[in-house]
Formats: C-alpha cells, structure tokens, sequence
C-alpha cells in the first residue's frame, strides 16, 4: 500500500439511483482533468457513475462566479457529467453532496447553502435524505396558457404524438401527460423522442402518469444520455407542469414523484422557487492509486 | 467508522473491461447470498460490475465438487452473475482472481492452480497479465467438417443471414465470419442474434472479422445479456472457429483477437485445450457497511 498521498479517495453515492463519484478535494490541490473525471465515471475501466462531483473549498473554485459565492457557500459541488466535462448542477447530485459534506463533519448544521455553477443553492436535512430548493421555473413559452397548456407535440415511438408544456429550470423540459389508455411502461423511449417545434438545444422529456391526489409517476429520457432511473430537475418539472394543467400553482403544494429508481417529493414555493426531497445514499468509500489515472 | 467486522471489503477490477466485484471471505464466514452479490453487481445502487467474485478457501466452498480440488487448489473463485445467481466460471475473471490472490500474496508463485465450479484452471503470470488454461473446447455438430465448417446461420439485423459454427467452451459459442465487404463496426447487435437451428439453450455470438495473420477482431453478444466490452471463452471460440475454417489447428498456433474492451492473446494448445491470455487490472479497493446489505 501506497502513502495516503499517492492515492485518491473516493465516495460511491446515489440519490434515486442517479449516482455519482464523489471525490475530496479538502485543499484545493487535486488536478481533476476531464480525462480523468471520466476515467473514475467509467463503469468498466474505472469506478463507475452518472457523474463525479469534486468536494472543493468554494475559496478554491476555478470560476469567478463560484468563488464569489464563498462567503455564503463554505463548499463547492464541481459537478463533472461522466464524459469529464464540467456541468451546472444536478438535483439528485445535491442531496448526495449535502449528505457527504455531513457525514464528514465538514458541514454540522441541518440547513447550510452550497456553491454550485448554477449559483448558491440552499439544502437542508429532511428525514433519512436532503431536499435542496431549486428554481426559479418558468413556462418556456410564456403564451402556453393561452393554448390549453399546450406548447409541443411529442412523437414516442409510433402513433399519434402527445401534447406537452415546456418548462425550464435552468435547463430544459417538456413533459407528457399521458392519455389515461396508455400504460406508463408501455411508453417507448429506447429513442430520443422527437419534440415539433424542435427545441434549439434539445430538450429532456418527462412522461407523466397520475396515480392519485398530489402524487404523480414519470418516466425521463434525459437529453444526450436516453432514458435515466431519475433526474431531479425533471421531477420539479413534472410537479409544476401537473400544477400548471390543474391550474393551481400554490405555494406550499406538495408532489409525490415516483421515478423508476425511486420516490422524490417535490414542493412548491414562493416567487417560483421549487424544492426537491428525496434520499441520499453514500454507498461505499475507497481508495485507488493517483499513478493509475490519466494525467 | 466501524469496527472492520462491520464492513464487507471489495476490489473491483476488470479483464478487457468485463469487470468484476471481487470480496474476500477468508476464512469462509462471510454470507453472500444471492441478494447480497446482485446489490453488489447493481451499477446504480452498489458498487457495480458483470459479476462478482469471492475469494474464498477451496476447502470452504459448500458444493463437493469443488472441495474436492482443494488438494490442488488453495482458493476458490466462487463467481455470481450480476443477478446473484452461481456461475461456473469466466475466463476473464480467472485473470482478475489470479491477479488478486498475488497482489494480497495469498498465492506467490507464478503459476498456480485456482477451483472454479467448472473444474480447477491452471493459471499462469504472463508479461503484465495473466494466462488461464480453458477448454477442452469441442464443435458442438462433428459433422460441420463435412459441410464446408458450416453448422447454423445467423440473422443479424435485415438482410440475408451469415454462415457459422458452433464451438462449445462449456458453454455455446456460435461464431460468424463476416464477409468482407461488411464492415464489424457496421453490424446490429442491438438485439439478440437469430440463430437457425436454434440452440436449445441458447448460445453466444461471436462476430469476427481477420485482420492479419493470426490477428482478428470481434464482437460478441453474450445469451441474455447483449453486446459486451469483451468475453474470454467467446475469444476461444472465435480463434478456435477461424483455425478450424483456415485448416489448421496446430498446437501452438497463437491468435491476437481484438475486442472493444482491449486486445487477448488465445493459443491453442494439445488435446482441444486452449489458453486465454490477457490483462488483469485491479482498479480500486473500499469498504461498505455490513448493515448496508440485504440480507
């Protein structure tokens, strides 16, 4: 066995079964290249998860716009997608982050704000897992209103296409509602389903079921990737699209959302703020050796 | 942190990027249940791999076929599939296994015999990796010689089907020569291969392509699994397949067969018996919490 400096830490973690790298970075010293980002998301060659998020000093952070946020935010989530490139922000990845951050002592309060790309996000413990507020959402065509809450059409597989709302949360969405005939499961999303008007970015599609009062099922396929076991901006997604359809966008209003790799709960605040609860796993803790990595 | 009793050790490791959970059970305590080796295999909720290996005392496996080669045989290479179930054996895991027994010196020799269910295997340190004896391998119809080495035809995708011959490894190989105006990148094998007649258990699909003297390339759609990174007996197979449509299947002869996973090394050896040789990379060591586990 090497010194512990020739060897990087690790953390396996998962939040409804998004899952994630989380390696510590306490001083700001560890060189995470792309290459080596996505060496440690690679599930054969490396470790293996959806993303790998670097547990960084805000003070430390790369980014002007990160670092400006250190005097509210002690730690930085440097989120990486499992290609190595950097991202905004991940829902899902929060809670698990938050959780890793209490774990190890370098968070001790049940509410704490951390530095994110996408801005300083606010997170607080709630029951077995974290919710973190997330937001603000807005109608990506302001005019859907005025058309039943209706702004595309959306092809899975063969047959007619379904009525969908756009909504953006930073990045975007459009969500089904499912015809009550159509079975969840039945749904084929193996294929990028293709969205008119097409969307100049892309877009994720969430397909929505109702199960029962406040409570909701989706199915996501998560643009650039295919169908994924959850994805949390998608759930506020699907939570305030069904509120925009039941016209009723309260504050305070509560979603049940059951995604394939489990439950979230979505709530509604002021000002169109979101928040997102849901469990946070820290699965394993390892160690490989750093002269094994990619430069 | 726990106590180390309160927490299940594991490596993971891969051979040409089939990977593997490898966990210690050194004096044979350790359950591992059926339950417990999927959690481990889960890529999202666990640790993540093809399958799982533990390393166990040739003289504490529960089967009596396999404490009978603990005269040999020091360590058992107990193997799951990723769905908890026992497997007989793999070959790309037995470099794996070997490489590990070595690394934690429970093995210091250079060449060593290791059980498996499917009869103990000659092991052997080879350059950077590691060589394991295989076979005897067989063709499943002896009548294939009569008939131009041909014994089933497979669909792959549209289109007319291919010519193929069957190799048995213990398990069902059928492997295919792609003609040369068809490109190995090019084929479907999105979905499983049709093969006429059909095997009654099923069968792997080896698709290969020459390359060079002694030198091809393949890809493999393993039964109910789909396209994989690489498969060990399945690389047997396909030098096993090409030596017999070439004429010659002089012990000795060597073959390069080149998977997406990485490059093996298959020499043929006396009485129909075969050795796989290639990589064996130990990537990371962790621990997780006992409690963790299902039961």
């Amino acid at each position: 066995m090497g010194r512990m400096a020739d060897v990087l830490a690790f953390t396996k973690g998962h939040g409804t079964e998004n899952d994630f790298v989380l390696v510590p970075d306490l001083d700001g010293t560890l060189g995470l290249s792309p290459a080596r980002a996505a060496f440690l998301a690679d599930r054969r060659a490396g470790i293996g998860g959806d993303g790998v998020i670097r547990v960084v000093p805000t003070a430390h952070a790369d980014e002007d716009d990160v670092r400006a946020q250190a005097e509210q935010a002690r730690w930085f989530m440097d989120y990486r997608n499992a290609d190595g490139s950097a991202a905004e922000m991940c829902g899902n990845g929060t809670r698990v982050f938050a959780a890793y951050l209490r774990r190890e002592g370098l968070e001790s309060a049940d509410e704490f704000v951390i530095a994110t790309r996408a801005g300083a996000k606010r997170v607080r413990a709630d029951g077995d897992g974290w919710a973190v507020e997330l937001g603000p959402w807005r109608l990506t065509d302001p005019a859907a209103s005025e058309r039943d809450g209706v702004d595309a059409l959306v092809h899975l597989g063969e047959g007619d296409p379904y009525s969908a709302v756009s909504v953006d949360l930073g990045n975007p969405h459009t969500v089904v509602a499912l015809p009550e005939e159509v079975d969840l499961e039945s749904v084929d999303l193996s294929r990028p389903p293709v969205v008119r008007p097409e969307p100049p970015h892309g877009t994720n599609v969430e397909v929505v079921r109702p199960i029962g009062p406040g409570h909701i099922a989706m199915r996501v396929h998560e643009r650039g990737v295919g169908e994924t076991r959850s994805c949390g901006t998608g759930a506020c997604a699907a939570a305030v699209a069904t509120s925009f359809w039941a016209g009723s966008l309260d504050t305070g209003s509560t979603w049940t959302v059951d995604v394939a790799g489990g439950r979230l709960t979505v709530r509604l605040l002021a000002d169109h703020g979101v928040e997102l609860a849901g469990p946070a796993v820290l699965v394993a803790d390892g160690t490989l050796p750093l002269a094994t990595l990619p430069a």
